[in-house]
Parts: C-alpha cells; structure tokens; sequence
C-alpha cells in the first residue's frame, strides 16, 4: 500500500484555508518528487493523511529522516503575505511511498 | 499572474484534516492537467487560494464552466471509507491559469 502523509504545525494556529493550502503546497510538491511511485500512488486512489506536530524542529527532524530513508518530501516555507511571519515553516509532505517506510518517519504523530 | 481556486463545499461540514486532504486531492489533479503552465505557475509561488461554495450541484456547475473556458480542472469524489458516502463530490480544482479566466469561474466565492 501506497500512501501520502502531510504533516502540519498546530502550534501556529491557522486558519481552516490556510491550513488546506499549505497542505496542498506540501502534497504536491512532495508528489512531483516521486517518479513512478506517484502514479502507482495515483492509480490506487492516492491516499493521503493529514496529521500534526507541535513547531518547527520537528518538521525539520521529520524532513531530515526522510531524506535519511530515501523517501520524496517537501518542506513549505511560507512567503508570509498574510497569516505567518515571512520564512515561516508550515507544513511537510512526506511521500508517497511504501506504508512501512512513510509510518517509520510519521508514525507517532496524530490525525488532524 | 498565474492561480489555482480551490472549491470546497462547507455543506458537508468536514473535519479539517478531511478538508484539508480533499483540497490537496484537488489540487494535485488539476495540476498535473496543466502542462507548461505548472511550472510557471510554480516558478512563481504556486498561489493556491481556498473558497467554499454550498452544494454539489454548484461543484458540478463551476466544473462544467471550466470546461468550456479550458481550464485545468478536478472535481474529487470521495472513495467515502471514513466521513462521507461513497461517491460525495467534495471538492473542485481550477487552474492553474491565469487570474483572469479563474476568476471567471470561482470570482464570486468566499474564501475559507
């Protein structure tokens, strides 16, 4: 089994939209990294988990054991027109990749 | 200046994480129907702009009228496992394309 987890920071307080389109942001980003893997993700319905963590050394640590693994990611940035401080970092799409591998970078963190 | 709209219907009062996965769902698709202007529109930030609408009916409609103006779209139907029936429509991307032609298709819509 395939699968995509994006991992978003609760502690910046985000509003519901602001949220979604950082996921998104991180989804497809970390999406476009995958080569193959992407459309065998795709064709099996590209399931995809959005789960949090509490600031932004564990985004960081997350993106970290990702490319230790192997496994496409994409940190988010936010250019801070709006809600956040310019530069802030907001959200980190992990795969797709293989269930096993993606649970062994985000396995601990809960469902938004 | 190049934007992708995504639609999301506040009827069918979603969780956030579900919210929030539907958008980038819907993002990616639509997406990855838009050829050389997803790199520029990437090169660019990739603005992603999240609104709501009230029904499936209206999903459908602003669906149709990307068709006729040509523009990358995706309407997500929900596999309906967790939060919803089988086969909901939940969510619309438009774009990316230029603000001008998606506005035309989501300029009367609030934002979420």
């Amino acid at each position: 089994m395939l699968k995509q987890v994006i991992v978003v920071r609760e502690d910046l307080d985000l509003p519901l939209g602001k949220v979604a389109s950082q996921v998104a942001h991180a989804s497809l980003e970390a999406a476009l990294q995958a080569g193959k893997t992407r459309d065998e993700w795709r064709d099996a319905g590209a399931k995809k988990i959005v789960v949090k963590c509490g600031d932004d050394t564990t985004l960081r640590e997350l993106k970290d054991r990702c490319v230790e693994l192997g496994l496409p990611c994409y940190l988010v940035r936010d250019a801070g027109h709006t809600v956040v401080e310019p530069g802030t970092l907001t959200a980190l799409g992990v795969g797709p990749g293989s269930e096993n591998r993606v649970n062994r970078v985000t396995g601990g963190l809960e469902s938004v």
